[in-house]
């Protein structure tokens, strides 16, 4: 493996409520100097779940996305809380987006989205053994909730509005999980 | 299909040399407002491209990633230029990064990252029937080559480095169009 490339600075240069950009100042091994913008994220991360019922449907949700200004189709999502574990922070979001609690989590990876330039990390999480209990979230509208044959998920990138990268890769690996 | 929220206003509310936040006042259909802020992207997005050599081999490359402060495994990818075509684009980055250019390019779908957040797209392309052709690209150091072949890609999953979104969706859905 090769000798990361030493950061000799870093500054802020520019901040709002929800994001943070860093400029460092990096040499690599190779003697050569070069100067990156990055995003800061939160250490915690956030977690990605993949809830299937005793039938073999996942449960998607539909939900408005303000980066695209359209509604998304997407496995739920959400940022794990200060002092929360990473499970509990998966059934809490299920309770909130889809309705259910789950009593079997499985952390089966850990994705990046943009990694030169993003340090976010999502955790995969696969929940089994569902059953109905509800949390209220803090969404602005009702969350449209999608039950999908797991065994049909090719068929979903054939829906326009089924393009989250994280969603696809998750739907992926779990159905090879759960295949073994 | 549920009506869109209408954009009540929005300002650019942090900017650096890369990136540009904005927050935008939404009304949704059943009366609520809020704000979110998002990060607004090229228009013209950017390409991940599948290079599949004749023997099956998927060439992956391993490239020091600033946002993670990590080398990581993952496809070919780079920015779409002003007038540039999307397949004349991935066809120029593999070039640049693998050291082959595609005589057959096919746009297989287009990913969002994190849609809630941010308006960037990336276009996925299938290249086949490469042939060795080298172009200088702006990479501060070489970049590693990886061959792999597309029939192990669940083996990649255990891989430490290999962990973003959009190359293990995309290996995914590349080996299901082949496999057609």
């Amino acid at each position: 493996m090769r000798k990361k490339p030493t950061i000799l600075s870093s500054r802020t240069v520019a901040r709002s409520r929800l994001f943070h950009v860093e400029e460092v100042e990096l040499e690599f091994s190779n003697g050569v100097n070069t100067r990156y913008e990055r995003l800061v994220g939160s250490s915690r991360g956030a977690v990605l779940i993949v809830p299937v019922m005793d039938d073999g449907n996942v449960l998607l949700i539909r939900e408005y996305a303000a980066g695209t200004h359209r509604y998304e189709l997407a496995l739920p999502k959400g940022r794990i809380e200060a002092g929360e574990d990473l499970l509990a922070a998966a059934n809490r979001e299920i309770m909130e987006e889809v309705g259910y609690g789950a009593r079997e989590l499985i952390h089966l990876t850990s994705l990046t989205i943009a990694p030169g330039y993003l340090s976010h990390t999502t955790h995969v999480v696969l929940a089994r053994d569902l059953r109905p209990q509800r949390l209220d979230g803090d969404e602005p509208e009702d969350i449209e909730v999608v039950p999908w044959p797991l065994d049909r998920i090719e068929a979903l990138s054939a829906q326009e509005d089924f393009t989250e990268a994280r969603s696809i890769a998750a739907l992926y690996l779990a159905r090879e999980r759960l295949a073994r």
